[in-house]
């Protein structure tokens, strides 16, 4: 549902980007309060089994395990392979958003291009802006979880006024096993020679002019459904994933306070008792944080508080699209002399 | 207002880089100097407590407390996921600087394809131009501070001469609840159309010509929008934000001068006692500039010295458009032979 | 055959990436088990070896051979070099994928500029969209081991029906030594000059638009044999190798349990005794898995679970293509108002 | 002016890159050696302070210093943001060269489109093709100190014949408070017209066509002009500074040969005294070097020896652009068979 | 010549990557083989120098040296600067690649839009398709090795048949001081309005089209030879070069093997004694292949074994070419019906 807050530090300022920190829509701790939940019953958990249930000897083998695991720690290079990995979902993120189609261009050459003011033309431009959306919507019935559900079946669609009964029928008509949310393309190309036929179109040139706009919002479509089909590589996610979830298994032993034992070299972690493991939370937070930036992000189009509101977009566009190639047909304002006009 | 300092440095010299030091406008010391005047009244008053008021025993836990702060400060990987934060800022600031639309392209093709040295024509012509100008200025209205505070209401537009009463009119009666930013847009084409039909625009290419030009106008305002809209994931910024944060705050203890007890092992910040904590002032310039230079490139569009200068931007725009649409009209120098004339 | 789970992780939720891990096809498992299984054999047989075979001389010197090897694995920075490969190998990954060729686009225009419903008119239509799918078989022929399999020879397409007996035979006349999968792109533009001939194409400007959209098509296949002849060059993939495998050799003596020797300083290894290097695997797990990343992405047309599913590709294209330049030419549904007629 | 030597190094050889190193011009050694001396000369006195002027209780405070400053020098990761700010400016470097205009694609459009060997077709086709060469001067006047320096002003432009006297009256009438180096586009724009009405043009495509073709150069120049306004912001180039020098100045005390004391632990320091601090040698090299490839790069449009020669372009350009519009106007060989007929 | 080998690892499978290790062709032991041998010889030469000549009070001396530059390796942070390096060596070798032009397109062009079958006609389409070659093979005598030597001169063209006798002297007649390798450019353009005014173009559109095809064809030379103008700056280039070198001067002396003195504090490198470096050999590997990768690829036109085969591409392109306009033209299968008619 998009948190925008840029406005809020367009200026860099003093208490700038902390500020930040206080809001729960889209933070980082309404995204992972509950592993951190988890995290801390497991690390208190195995503290009282260490402190209270342990005998010595056990004590002294945990003891090695502790100093074992904080060996770990330092070893997984998680920084590393998770900036790349992050910088990989944060560039397919905004790649995805700049795919989302706005039918604001086609829509403008409709109501330029297409003439008539009678109802035949009308029909026409309405038709083919409802095309327009209709793509999207489809598109989007299959790559998103949101418009999923608001959208189950092609009834819905009908319901909703995004296509007529005749569209509806014709699309059943039109038997194909490999996805037909292109089909709509196809009459928009071809209301659009019937037009050219019909004079209501004056050129050749404006005929392509439609058509390629048309393309290439169509192309856009096929590209959300390519990101929604090749997802990033399934290893890659697992590699990150076993990296992270590695690296606090060994925490949850390493960063245990341990007891002193007289006549010993201290060992690094002897040297204070902490009953809240305070850093430790941090580098939670910090290094799971960077994980669920990549996990909100890898599908966009779904309901994290981050994802694209792709509902408002839907109703937008339609919207939009009517108003263009309909009510604004032929609509100016009076011609005056501006101010400067001399 | 755009800090502009290449020449400066066009020759890499002695002395180059570090003469920049020297400047204050949009320079690192005017940014942080709050953050940093904060951090060291909290890094002296953490020392005075340590020194005057605690009790031996207090001071050793200060003491275990401080080491351990040492650790952590060196545990936590900043460097990185800000290098990794910073360049994607850095690089979404660049983008949106080339998403500014301006309007000199469209301006010289309204200035050679719409004919017509008569009153309508300049009316045409000045319209179209004005139309540009007005969608910007409706995009940054809802996307710049600067411009906000500028223009505060449709009004404001109207008095600058940006809008004629009889624009507003129309955009009041134009209802939509999705943003109007673009009605000009259309105004524009259907102008154009009417120019094409009255034989002003002479062929249907350049008509065409015009409209898919105004439209890739117009798509860089939809951009900006967008840019505003879909900020960088919070989650991200708060990740950042915390891990930076967090470790100064392990700074103010870990980077105290500590007493030599005698007869125990000296730790490593024992050596010297500074009254000054010079590197971890030098570290925190480096850190917090760093994610400073995120903060105030986050919205480019603000009032940052390092911002874009946005009312130059349209004031430049405005006079450009209608010199080139009206006053510079079919004029231009006698052609006369050039030196090189054989 | 393309494993997609992004609308699985479409909401980040707890247990969200963790789940992940639970799957076999396309995971890290199945790609490196083979390796894992090796290391391991290896693993133990340096450690039976050491343990019941050496003599103590032997076996100090083996430790020292140890304690040489964790020095080792130290120095090697393989977190970086395997960054900077994998990233590039993930952006080659993309583009080859955005370098797969749709016939949508042209057949579309196809159906909309190329006119007659008469059988000279669908032959056309039709040997023009079967050309677009045979450049496209004919370069994954030679560049995907899946399609080579499935239509190892001329005679195969011919017998898929992608190809007419005259075809054949039209293409072994013309000789080239170089390569004549372009081949069918020619027919494609001198079928297009003859329709326009003959009136089925009404205008030049229909005619350079179906001439270029083929153009872009062919180049897309162009690009796709670039990347198959201009492999990632060879040392970068032996670099990133070597560092890797010597890694994981030092790391089978380095990362084995020594004895602790009465009187002698504590290695580091000395600590606890595991009988399962647990961490050592999850490093290789973390190490492999991300070379992993790189092998299964570096050829995308091949067999990988996770490579695209060409063969899905080319049965989708073909139908989508029939149907869009055939079957659906001048078919829409029938104009009707919608339910937003005012 | 531009150090060219890839075809050097066109073969990777047995001292490839090392041979590079014996070159001076463009080289780092030209670059630095005034650092250079600037930091060996302080170090000196500094060693000559601390060995024969200070006492032995001030030689040990002054040690105490040195070692703090060199904890300091390993906790300032100044590699990790010079490696990200590097990468950004070599990206600008090169985004910056793909802007300057070239004016061989519009000259041969002018050569082609414009018809007529009469003097009123020479004169237009020559206008047009100054006019390329008037926008690209007077954009790198404003944003080069090269160019500043050869044409101080308009005088000179006009001395120099790329401006007749004429275009320079057109220029004073035109009066813009906002920059006048796109005015000459608007002329090319007008003239273009004008050979339309006359019939020189013979198609409203063509004119068009010139019109693009000349937008898309005007844009470069505009291009270019931004890159000069918006600089790398200066907070970054200051936080990258402060880091790299900050560090020098610590290894000017850190560095030292520090004597021994008896019976007390030796630090690092101690083990050997080289008059020559060698390995600090390289490391000024190396990090001074590298930010001096940021220095030389940020404005490539200035006097150091790898910028781009500006001079030697505008020399081309003009020439260049007369031979393609007037020269070569309707020239082309005599067509025979070639070679390979058949 | 160009190494493929990823149709090889199309399958991520047991025993991939390493498999490649065992080609020679293209490896990085063909690249370095001779820098090993240096090295080894120098390290084996400072071993027996330090072993068999040096007193003991000398040796004491080398062994201090000796830890020096063991600190000496930790410090200098090659990886990173390697790492950004290298991926920019690597990102101007993939658009290099993509800038290398192919006559095809303009090539299809010439066949479909000028007409006529008789000489003049046949002589027209060959001389185009011949210019196109002609500036590809102009560009490339300038920028690579390979082709400089098969043409050292223009007799060599001429001899060759990518030039005619007319040509050469009309060429010679152009006198330019500033390369002439895009005059055939203009002569192409200038046949094609021949052809125009003749009526074998029959359209304004397609002459446009054909012209703007060959822009772009030339643009791609024009931005070889800027690539091979405008190196990777020099400095850059040492800086990394210096970097890697002096690392390896200090390792000939850190890594040596250094005797144990009695009663004294163990350092690293005592524990035990290796008469071959194993692990600074693959160091080695791993360092300087690295840097191997950017020295192969910095200048891709050359004659590594990783460098693109420019000899097969021209010929290939000459082929095509005249196959494309000449024997290909107007011709095209019988039309018959496709398997799936119904």
């Amino acid at each position: 549902m998009t948190v925008t807050y840029t406005l809020e530090v367009s200026k860099a300022r003093f208490w700038g980007f902390p500020k930040l920190l206080a809001r729960w829509r889209g933070s980082i701790y309404r995204l992972m309060y509950r592993e951190m939940i988890v995290f801390l019953v497991a690390y208190y958990l195995v503290a009282f089994i260490y402190r209270f249930i342990f005998i010595p000897e056990t004590q002294r083998d945990f003891e090695r395990l502790a100093v074992y695991c904080i060996e770990f720690t330092s070893v997984v290079p998680i920084t590393f392979v998770m900036g790349f990995y992050v910088s990989f979902i944060v560039g397919r993120w905004w790649q995805q958003y700049m795919c989302i189609p706005w039918p604001d261009r086609v829509a403008m050459q409709i109501s330029a291009y297409v003439q008539g003011a009678d109802e035949r033309g009308r029909l026409m431009r309405r038709s083919m802006a409802r095309y327009l959306n209709l793509i999207t919507v489809l598109t989007f019935q299959a790559t998103s979880t949101v418009i999923k559900r608001r959208f189950p079946t092609i009834d819905h669609l009908v319901d909703a006024g995004i296509m007529t009964e005749a569209e509806r029928a014709e699309l059943d008509v039109t038997v194909t096993p490999h996805g037909n949310w292109w089909i709509p393309a196809s009459w928009f190309s071809q209301i659009a020679m019937v037009a050219r036929k019909e004079g209501r179109i004056h050129d050749d040139l404006h005929l392509k002019s439609l058509i390629d706009e048309m393309m290439d919002f169509r192309g856009l479509c096929g590209t959300i459904w390519s990101y929604d089909w090749i997802s990033v590589p399934l290893v890659y996610t697992q590699v990150v994933t076993i990296a992270l979830y590695s690296f606090f298994v060994a925490c949850l032993f390493g960063r245990q306070y341990l007891y002193e034992w007289p006549g010993e070299k201290v060992t690094k972690s002897h040297d204070i008792d902490f009953y809240v493991p305070v850093f430790t939370i941090f580098q939670f937070f910090f290094y799971v944080g960077w994980l669920k930036v990549a996990e909100s992000m890898i599908c966009p189009f779904g309901e994290d508080d981050d994802d694209f509101d792709l509902n408002w977009i839907i109703d937008r566009n339609i919207q939009v699209s009517y108003l263009a190639v309909d009510q604004m047909y032929r609509r100016f304002p009076k011609l005056t002399r501006d101010v400067f006009w001399d």
